[in-house]
């Protein structure tokens, strides 16, 4: 019975050494981000800071992951709550084009920029940050209920999430959510006619209380 | 007659540095970038760039300004060039949507980042980037030739450029040329309805050679 809490306190010290890795990013940047820096902010031993992450490069993918991951399952369970109709379009463009205003986009933007300087970072970024686009992309459509055999379907969905990065960096120096919103409007109402009637009617299956 | 000959030279150096400040910040990031080095580049001596730019953030954002005024100048001359009919929407947007997939994007990317945690320098950077912003939209608007009064019009030309934005941060770590000309495709597709009538028939004045 030693077993399962020992797993339980790693799985929670790795989460903790994430989270600080985030943290240093968005407030230091890239160079001034450490393991060392990480484990003191976790609270974490520098010995068990590098046990789950022998390098910088490692946690910091791990970092890009994590929050990746936590995102895509809050947008599908806000998603699950959304009221079927008209104003469903409305507030699906509303998530997807909010989902890179926050710390996880800025921490991943610190990244990105580092890795374009940096082949060593880029070797380990490029094939996650295909793996994430994917899981963005492919929640995008579930959201939005288009079918990617119709002409265009699929880049209408890559343009919304393309807008979405753009809006991010938008909010990176300044306050954008006023202006954003405003674009988030404009996009829904550009959308609505390409978008599948069953849309615009909920997710086959989803029951309204009443 | 010496004045106009030191003063010619005087703007020379300027450029030279400038070029040079953007080539540093692309190959080693912000922080690898320094006014010795840029200096060294550009073939000038160290004093000589002090005296134009005393501060790394003078030349930084000198040569942010700089990029955007060539690059928009660019802009406009292309555009004068462009036929009338149905092409036309897409060739304006093929040249909006790629207006951020170059090294001026990438340099601004590398100094909006570093900003991002400095003080000092978003304090020079942020009026500067609302000025570049505020022209890039003023071209956009006359390129798709839509009246800001209609409603929505405002918010199509922002998301345009925002979307470019966003293609300009995917094309960072890879070659994304393809896939963004199959998203310009689509975009001018859902643009072209909701622009005036006089935006595809050419703006009006313009006379094509024969």
């Amino acid at each position: 019975m030693v077993r399962e809490p020992r797993q339980e306190r790693s799985r929670t010290t790795r989460r903790r050494l994430l989270e600080a890795a985030v943290e240093c990013i968005v407030e230091l940047g890239w160079t001034g981000t450490t393991v060392a820096l990480i484990a003191e902010r976790a609270g974490v031993s520098r010995g068990a800071a590098q046990h789950h992450f022998p390098t910088r490069e490692d946690m910091v993918s791990g970092a890009v992951e994590y929050l990746a991951e936590v995102q895509i399952a809050e947008l599908r369970s806000r998603a699950s709550e959304l009221p079927a109709g008209s104003a469903r379009t409305q507030s699906i463009v509303d998530m997807l084009l909010n989902l890179y205003s926050g710390r996880m986009f800025r921490a991943a933007l610190h990244v990105w920029v580092a890795a374009s300087t940096d082949e060593n970072l880029r070797a380990t970024l490029a094939p996650l940050e295909a793996r994430v686009g994917r899981e963005a992309h492919r929640v995008a459509v579930e959201l939005l209920g288009v079918n990617e055999s119709d002409a265009g379907a699929r880049e209408t969905v890559q343009a919304t999430l393309d807008l979405a990065r753009g809006l991010g960096l938008a909010n990176l120096l300044s306050d954008d959510t006023k202006r954003r919103a405003q674009i988030a409007r404009q996009w829904a109402r550009l959308l609505e006619p390409t978008l599948p009637a069953v849309q615009k009617n909920g997710t086959p299956g989803v029951t309204i209380p009443s």
